[in-house]
């Protein structure tokens, strides 16, 4: 089917989520939305987050997407069930599920470390989702909210920016609670451009990046519903954005890791 | 005249100043306005800004205001005015004409280094202002939007606080276009939080905080036009946000330097 599947975000971090889907499903046309105009979503309050991000669905169930990707963390904490009941028949797709999955099968201790925004980490969808598979599995939390803004502003390795990680990550090595963990799940999708000086950091703990998964995830589920492209012609992706587009191809650069033209980008207005 | 001082900024930060006139004016009543559920302003573009500042002023000029005082240096350096304009008789102040003033009376080398977020420094406002006073004065800016996750994240001070801010401002000692740089502008109201890091950092240079000029002016300004509570009963501070006040209510301790309760602060809807 030659229709696009929708990717929202509140801003640039799901730019990794669509990369990735684009590498794994190159003949798929993809809309990219990100909603600078309300960015960000990590800090504010579930009812807000559900609106907005009721109002971007609407915009790209408009567009005839033919699945809903939520590249945003926060959106897939806590805004799910309202996008799922909103859209009877569209399929709605988060990362908390994908990431869910790896994370619970690369850990030994069954002990799961999630770093993700402060909305996020006070949602507890990661506990939940993780503990409704497996009641005993360890699931500890922190929330790491300046690693967004060291992310947008291209820090992303360097002696500053592992000192950084490390303070986030403390407990890690102050708190005896934290000792099992073997496993760190991303869940913000700013933390995978930063996940190189995280593994510096974390030594020989595994650290899962949910694009990956998803992507999978995405490509069953397509085969599964006979919604994938089968006319073998490059999938084309479509930027659009809430928001002055300026500040997006700037900090773009560090999640594509390629450079955008101004002219790549279409401003809507929502 | 019993009416209140409104004042708004698009978060916690303006809470330094609302501190400093409160402190300053401890007669006048004031209703403080967060735009918590569109914040940051600092990375938006300057047509979204205007749009939220009209939006969150007209609502305080509903409340009877009688004075608009502009907390956020984004707002006072791209939105003043549209807002001037669109309210004829309420007088309107900002914090950049404060700020330059003071600014100015402190730099023996008439050398300013203004610091700002993103929206703030590209507005190239502040250059504008002080260039309009004087046509020789040098003002060379950084934009240091990682202060401000720094500051709401209660990172205030030690080692590695220090050290972000110095990569901040590494120009200083790296360009020689700022060699004669002898005072510091802080053109956001995250910033004076962190003044005395910043001061460790930079020395014998001088920093201003603009919350002083501006509570001077707004002084001036009740007094001209009598519009000073004469009664000398106490003010009363009504603090009114756009999105859940939990997040608020945490990260305001560092800006006012006491606890709030979470039932001090309103929730509104806009």
């Amino acid at each position: 089917m030659k229709r696009p599947i929708g990717i929202f975000d509140s801003g640039v971090g799901g730019l990794t989520l669509l990369k990735a889907v684009h590498e794994q499903l190159p003949n798929e046309d993809i809309l990219y939305l990100g909603d600078l105009a309300r960015l960000p979503y990590g800090t504010k309050s579930t009812e807000i987050v559900r609106k907005y991000a009721l109002k971007v669905a609407e915009y790209l169930a408009d567009q005839q997407v033919k699945l809903l990707l939520v590249a945003c963390h926060t959106v897939s904490s806590v805004a799910m069930e309202v996008l799922k009941a909103h859209f009877e028949v569209l399929p709605v797709l988060g990362v908390l599920e994908p990431g869910v999955i790896s994370a619970m099968h690369h850990s030994q201790n069954k002990h799961v470390l999630v770093v993700g925004t402060e909305g996020t980490i006070a949602s507890k969808a990661y506990v939940q989702a993780i503990q409704q598979k497996e009641p005993h599995f360890k699931v500890s939390q922190l929330s790491c909210g300046l690693w967004v803004a060291m992310a947008e502003e291209g820090w992303l390795e360097g002696q500053l920016v592992e000192e950084i990680i490390r303070k986030g990550l403390a407990p890690l090595w102050e708190d005896p609670s934290f000792e099992t963990v073997d496993t760190i799940l991303l869940g913000c999708t700013h933390f995978p451009i930063l996940q190189k000086s995280i593994q510096q950091v974390v030594g020989d703990r595994y650290v899962v990046d949910p694009a990956i998964q998803t992507t999978h995830m995405v490509k069953d589920l397509l085969i599964a519903k006979q919604l994938h492209n089968q006319t073998g012609n490059p999938g084309k992706v479509r930027l659009m954005v809430t928001d002055s587009p300026t500040r997006f191809v700037k900090v773009a650069q560090y999640f594509l890791g390629e450079r955008l033209g101004n002219q790549s980008v279409e401003l809507i207005h929502l």
